[in-house]
C-alpha cells in the first residue's frame, strides 16, 4: 500500500454498513466464508479472540459453581420432538442425518448408504438431549441443584447467513441447570443474565440494556427468556445473550422428577442460557471504525504489536535485540487474569504494515528505530486514537504503564459505545415521531435510522405484531431497569404501564 | 457402604479387565454412554480431566509456533472424494448429512424433509476441508509455513464402540500444517511427535514407544505416519498419538500451491496430528487399580479433597471454618501451570465418602476432625499408596509440600506404568516363542497375554498379515529408539535389519 486512501476500510461506515462489516471481517483477518454453506472458517486472529472470550467467561460460569462437561452432537429424533414448542422452533431449520457410510453406485459416484432407523438431528440447542442426562443424575433433593455449562458447535440451518451474526454453524456455550424449587431456577435465569451484562461491559466494552422478552419473543419451550441486548452503529440491536427460565415444561418432556425432603415426587425446574461466537459480530459492529476492528484491552487477540524500523542491514541486530528485550519485558507484565501479550512483526512492507495492524484492531502499535534504541525511548500509537496521535515514550515507564494504558483504551471503548447508544434512545409517546424515527435520513441509506425508543406499550401480541409489520420494528426487550411512568400503547392507545425497547434488530 | 468388599471395584483387573475398565469409569464418575449410538456424555469430573490435557497440550503447541483456528464442521461429499485413499479409508463409517429440515407427514411423525443437492460428511478427520482453506491462503513462499491447529469434535461410525476408546463422537485437536520443503515437513511430523511423547510421559505419567507405522497401518492418504505407543495393564497396546507426513499428496488433491523464491510453482508439503479423549482410556488403563481411577498430579481434575470430620452439631463451627482456610491457602500454592485445586466434601456419608474419592483417583485425600485441629495438623492419604496408609502432618508443612508431594505421586506413577511395560517388553527370535508369549496364560483370562514382542520382520506385508490373522497381534510400530541388529522374520526367515514392537492392541 504505502498511499494511503482516506480510510483503511471502503466502503465506509456511513456510505455502506452492511458492507463495511464484510469489509472489516476480512481487512482484520478474522474470519472467512467457507465452500461450506453458511459455515464459516474462524481464522487464527478471530479464533483468539474467542478463546478469550471463552477463557473469560468460563471463569466467572465457575465462580457461580457451574462445571463443564460435554454431550452428544446428535440427537435422536424421538428426543427432540419430546417438547411441543421447542421441535416446532426448531424443525424448521436443522441438519439431518440420515445415513453412516458412503459406498460407490454403478453409475453417480459416492452415495450415502447405510440408513439409519432413526434418523438424528446436529443439535441445534441441547435442552432434550441434556434433559434425558439430567432424568438420571437427579433421584432426590440432595442430588440437586445441578449446574452444566458445555462449550460446542451447533448447527441451525439458517437461510440468510452473515459472518458471526447469523451462520449455520457456529460455536457457543449452552448452560443447563436444574433446580429444586422454582425459585431458585429464576434466580439464576437472572444470575446467569447478570454474568452476561457483566461480561458484555466489562469485558467486551458493549454496554447492553438487561430485560425480559415479550412472549411472542421467547426460546420456543421457554416460560420466560431474558435477554441483553447492544446497540450497534447502524443503531440496530443484537441480542447478545439469553437466560432462559423453562419452569417445568422440559424436566416433565424429559422426566426430570426428585423426591422432596418430605418425599414428595415432583418436576424439577431447569434453566438454560448462551452465548456465542455472534458476540464477535457484535463487537466488529459496535468498536469498529472506517479503518478496520478495534479490539477491547481485555479480550483483544494480542495487545501489543512491536515493528522493527530496520532502513540499512546493518542496523537489524542492534534493533533486534532491543525489540526482543523489550518483548521479553513486556510479556512479563501481568494484565487483568493474562500476561501481556506481543506480537512482533519485522516484514519489510513500508507502511502497509501499520495499516495492517490497524485493521485487525490490535490495542497499542509500537515501532522501534535506532534513533529510539539512542533516546531509549519507543514510538507508541493507539487504536482507540487518531492513527497519526503518536506518542514518544521511554521504554521502561512505557512497560510500567502498560496496563493502565491499556484499561485507559478498555475505558474509552465502553464510554463512547455508551454515549452512542444514549444519544440515539429516545422516549417516543406519538405513533407518527414513532414512524418519523424509524424512517432512514438518507433514502440512500436504509441502514441508517434512529435507534432505540423507549415507548408504551399495551403488552397485545397483536400491537407487537402490527408495529413489526408495520415498521420491521420489533420489542427487543422489557427492561428491568426503567421507571413504571403510565402512558398509552403505542400502537392501540390502550393503558401500559411500562415502556419497552423498540429497534430494528439482527 | 460403611463396609468395604475387598476392593472398591468389582470385578478386579485379573478377574476380568474389560469389564472392570467400564465399573471404573462408572465408579469414578467421569463419563456415561448416552442414548445416542455409540456417542458418550462426557461427565464434570471427566470433562474437567480433558480440559487440563487441553490446556497444557495447546501451551506445548503454541511454544512450536502453532495458532488455533476453527473449520466447519460438514465436508461436501465432493470434497471428501477428492483424496482416494482417504475417501477409501473414512467412508464405511462416516456420518452424512442429507436433509435440511423436518416436516409433519400425514402418517408417521416428523420426517425429514428438504433435501440436500449435495451430502455433507460430518468431519471424521479434516485435511479436505482445511486444504482448501490452505489452498487460498497460501500462494508465496513467504505465506509458509502455515501452522494450524483446531479443538474440534469428529466423528466415525464405529460398529462396535467402548468409552473413550472407541466412540463414534470424539473430542480431538487435529494439527494441519504446510511447508515449502519435504524436510521442513518431516521434521515438523517428528516435532509433534516429540511434543505428544513428552505429554504422554510428563504430564500423563504415561511412558510410549514412539516409532513410525508400517505401511499397513498409515493414516489413508499418509506418506508417513509416526506414533506413540503405550501399553496397558492388561500388556495391550494402545496407539495414544499420531502424525503424519503427508507429502504433496493432499496438497494435489487440495490445490495447495505456492510461489518458490526463484518464481516456480510448487505444491506444498503438508502434515497433520492428532490426539483424542481416547488419551482418556489410556489414563484409566495404564494407572486405574482394583480401587479405581488414580489421576496423575499434573492433569488430575483436582488435587486435593478435604473432608472434614463432625460428629457432634457443635463442632461443625470449628471444624469448617478451619478447613475453609486450609482450603483459601491450598488454592494460593502453584503447581506447574496450575494453582492447587481443592474439593470440599462435608456430605454426612460415613466411610463411603473416602472411598468416593479412592474411586475418583484424586491425589490426595485429606481428613480434619477437632482433634486434628487441636494438634494443628492433617491426616492426609496419597492415592499412590494403600488406602490405609495415612500420615499426620502440620498444617503449615503440609501446605509448604503440596507441590512435592504432587511432583512424588507423578513420579511413582510414571515409574510403576514405566517398570510394568519394561517387565512385559521382551525379544523373541523363534516362531513358537512368539506364539507361547501371546497365548493367554489360563484360558479363562483370555485378555491376560504377553505383552510387547521385539521380533525381526522382514518389511513384507504378507508377514504382517499372516502375522495378524494368525495371533491377532499387530505391527504397533518400527521404534526410532533400536539397535540395528541384524536378523530372520519372525515369521518368513528372510533377512531383517530391526526389530519392531509386536502386540495385540486396542
Amino acid at each position: 500500500m504505502g498511499k494511503q486512501t482516506k480510510t483503511a476500510i471502503s466502503p465506509t461506515r456511513s456510505e455502506d454498513y452492511p458492507e463495511w462489516y464484510q469489509q472489516v471481517v476480512k481487512a482484520s483477518d478474522i474470519a472467512e466464508n467457507s465452500p461450506v454453506r453458511g459455515c464459516m472458517v474462524i481464522k487464527p486472529w478471530g479464533y483468539a479472540l474467542w478463546e478469550n472470550i471463552k477463557h473469560e467467561l468460563d471463569a466467572l460460569f465457575k465462580e457461580t459453581g457451574v462445571k463443564n462437561a460435554y454431550f452428544p452432537l446428535f440427537i435422536p429424533l424421538s428426543f427432540f420432538n419430546k417438547e411441543a414448542e421447542h421441535v416446532e422452533g426448531f424443525a424448521k431449520e436443522c441438519a439431518v442425518v440420515t445415513h453412516h457410510r458412503l459406498e460407490q453406485s454403478a453409475d453417480s459416484g459416492l452415495v450415502p448408504a447405510g440408513p439409519l432407523s432413526e434418523p438424528l438431528v446436529v443439535r441445534p440447542t441441547s435442552e432434550t438431549i441434556i434433559g434425558e442426562s439430567f432424568s438420571k443424575w437427579v433421584s432426590s433433593y440432595r442430588d440437586l441443584p445441578v449446574l452444566i455449562n458445555q462449550w460446542a458447535n451447533v448447527v441451525r440451518w439458517e437461510m440468510r447467513t452473515r459472518i458471526f451474526l447469523r451462520t449455520s454453524e457456529f460455536l457457543w456455550q449452552e448452560g443447563h441447570t436444574a433446580h429444586a424449587t422454582e425459585n431458585e431456577a429464576i434466580e439464576r435465569t437472572h444470575m446467569m443474565l447478570d454474568v452476561y451484562a457483566k461480561f458484555a461491559e466489562e469485558y467486551m466494552a458493549m454496554p447492553v440494556i438487561k430485560g425480559r422478552k415479550s412472549p411472542m419473543e421467547r426460546f420456543p419451550g421457554a416460560v420466560d427468556t431474558l435477554c441483553i441486548e447492544a446497540m450497534m452503529q447502524d443503531r440496530k440491536a443484537l441480542q447478545s445473550g439469553t437466560s432462559h427460565f423453562l419452569g417445568q415444561n422440559f424436566a416433565k418432556s424429559s422426566n426430570i422428577k426428585f423426591q422432596s425432603a418430605d418425599e414428595k415426587e415432583i418436576y424439577a425446574w431447569t434453566t438454560s442460557w448462551g452465548v456465542s461466537t455472534r458476540l464477535i459480530g457484535g463487537l466488529i459492529m459496535i468498536h469498529g471504525d472506517d479503518d478496520g476492528l478495534i479490539l477491547p484491552p481485555r479480550i483483544a487477540s494480542s495487545h501489543v504489536v512491536l515493528m522493527p524500523i530496520i532502513r540499512k542491514p546493518e542496523d537489524r541486530e542492534k534493533v533486534m535485540t532491543y525489540v526482543n528485550s523489550l518483548a521479553r519485558d513486556l510479556r512479563d507484565v501481568s494484565y487483568h487474569s493474562r500476561k501481556i501479550e506481543v506480537e512482533i512483526d519485522d516484514r519489510d512492507m513500508g507502511g502497509a504494515r501499520g495499516w495492517d495492524w490497524i485493521k485487525k484492531g490490535i490495542p497499542i502499535r509500537v515501532e522501534i528505530g535506532p534513533r529510539d534504541i539512542d533516546n531509549d525511548s519507543v514510538c507508541a500509537a493507539r487504536r482507540d486514537k487518531s492513527h497519526s496521535e503518536k506518542a514518544f515514550i521511554k521504554r521502561d515507564q512505557f512497560i510500567k504503564e502498560m496496563p493502565a494504558m491499556l484499561d485507559d483504551i478498555q475505558r474509552n471503548l465502553f464510554h463512547r459505545a455508551s454515549d452512542f447508544a444514549k444519544h440515539h434512545t429516545v422516549s417516543v409517546d406519538e405513533k407518527e415521531a414513532f414512524n418519523m424515527f424509524f424512517t432512514p435520513e438518507d433514502k440512500d441509506k436504509p441502514e441508517i435510522h434512529g435507534g432505540f425508543v423507549l415507548a408504551h406499550w399495551c403488552g397485545s401480541s397483536k400491537c407487537e405484531l402490527k408495529i413489526k409489520d408495520d415498521f420491521s420494528v420489533t420489542i427487543r426487550c422489557i427492561p428491568f431497569e426503567n421507571e413504571k411512568d403510565k402512558g398509552n400503547c403505542i400502537c392501540c392507545g390502550e393503558k401500559s404501564n411500562q415502556r419497552v425497547v423498540f429497534a430494528k434488530a439482527y
